[in-house]
């Protein structure tokens, strides 16, 4: 029987232990714990795909004795060389970004707990009205709507990381020049097996212009102009389709009745000290707190 | 020079085309045209890593000389093998799946514009007022709750392909055996870096109870009770922390005011006839066109 020896507290490089009577020398990769009783190695050195073999190997049993349930490793993608010697151990891949992938696997016999990889892209579509009578609308050069002639609020992904308010100041900005601030958030629409099987959130949002001066984006923006609403919402593609009839209506309210939207309040996480955005009904709040006290 | 063919609209096997004359045999990577000018294999066949090298560059070249820009290669964690080939050529890793890696290369000198990874998780809390005074509210057995004694709303993890409201729903019923009826979103919240580097979006909803008798799930929950309100407003974990104060704040207000919040309504997605929901102010935007009529 090998001699294991506890290594899944530490973050250190590679050890080689040996055990107390000296009979027997063990490695295995360094791992930290997991909160739901699982270990974590964060492959940095490089290695040759038999070295990382036998350490995988000896590193699992010793965690199986230690009744560890799931192991993640990340390996960057310089260390590509020791992917095919994990899947084929048993691992899986569990999600990858661009300059790495996260592979996992669970020791118990029984079913997994693995938590689910990100399943949403958020994107935004910008209102933005001059006196209330014209809005900012864009043609785009490519995607699905390039060589429609349709004419369209600006819209665009949200970026890993962004507060939801500042892509949709961005991407009016980097489209249009138009410097704006943000109001209020008045519908967003979920929709699934949008992109790669993922899903999509799409937050419809109304900004107040601070500046008028179009400066269109020549990458993207094919035009760009302020249209009077109603030439907006009657172009035949928007009455043809759901949402940018919604996106017409919902506008019309927001400006002609007091059609109530979530504004962001920033807060403080609970778990941590990061400040986060809530989002909601900031009108009806206020109005329900001041009538209650 | 190589005499290359086109095949990237083919989405059949590998093939081995001969050009007219006669000189040169050329075979590249089955692959189906993207809507932005790049190209998508799906990889499905098994092969030896020296094979596939020899192809990829093939392809590659056929796709430079075409003004081709992206290519996607998908792999099934089957052809692991392949990974390393790929990466070495200068692919990069996109996003995986538990049975797939997804793998990137741009061709053009320019900057790349490949689309970002999923990077939001969506999670929902669901409120459940009996007779408008008491809460269904749990106790976890796991996570970060584990042990604080705090008594919250039922609260999970959207799964892929699922919507908001039906997440909700199936919450409440898989913790605490409620039925309910979907009522609506009240708030949402946004917060960065809470899974492996991913964003997290949360989902205030209230639902409408429809039974009443409580039959935990014994995996994840302590205990589960409806509670009067006020008692769980007053714990003083709510009292010190922003979000779990807005949770009651909010819920008095739609209790005892009008409090709008956002309700689901299905629609129709204009580049397929999918179903999908936007969820909005359905209250002010029916005042509003009952009152534009």
């Amino acid at each position: 029987m090998i001699g294991v020896m506890t290594n899944s507290t530490s973050s250190s490089p590679i050890v080689d232990q040996v055990c107390e009577n000296g009979t027997q020398h063990v490695e295995i990769l360094p791992a930290i714990n997991d909160d739901h009783g699982g270990v974590i190695v964060e492959m940095k050195e490089s290695m040759d795909s038999q070295t990382f073999l036998v350490l995988l190997r000896a590193s699992i049993g010793q965690w199986r004795e230690q009744g560890k349930k799931g192991v993640w490793i990340k390996l960057p993608i310089e260390l590509v060389n020791l992917v095919e010697t994990a899947v084929k151990e048993g691992f899986w891949y569990h999600h990858a970004e661009p300059h790495y992938l996260m592979l996992v696997f669970w020791i118990p016999a029984t079913a997994n707990t693995i938590p689910a990889n990100a399943t949403h892209r958020v994107g935004v579509g910008a209102i933005v009205l001059k006196n209330e009578k014209e809005m900012l609308v864009v043609q785009e050069k490519s995607g699905r709507f390039r060589g429609t002639g349709v004419w369209k609020i600006p819209t665009g992904v949200v970026d890993e990381g962004e507060d939801i308010f500042m892509a949709a100041k961005r991407e009016v900005k980097e489209e249009t020049g138009i410097d704006t601030e943000f109001v209020e958030i008045l519908a967003f629409r979920q929709s699934h097996q949008s992109f790669f099987g993922k899903s999509d959130l799409f937050f419809l949002c109304v900004l107040r212009p601070l500046s008028f001066d179009i400066q269109k984006q020549d990458l993207e923006i094919e035009a760009a102009q302020w249209m009077p609403f109603e030439e907006f919402a009657n172009q035949p593609f928007i009455q043809k389709h759901d949402l940018f009839r919604y996106i017409a209506d919902i506008c019309l309210a927001k400006v002609k009745s007091d059609y109530g939207g979530f504004s962001p309040s920033p807060m403080t996480s609970f778990f941590d000290d990061k400040t986060s955005y809530i989002y909601l009904n900031n009108k009806d709040l206020k109005k329900f707190l001041s009538s209650s006290i």
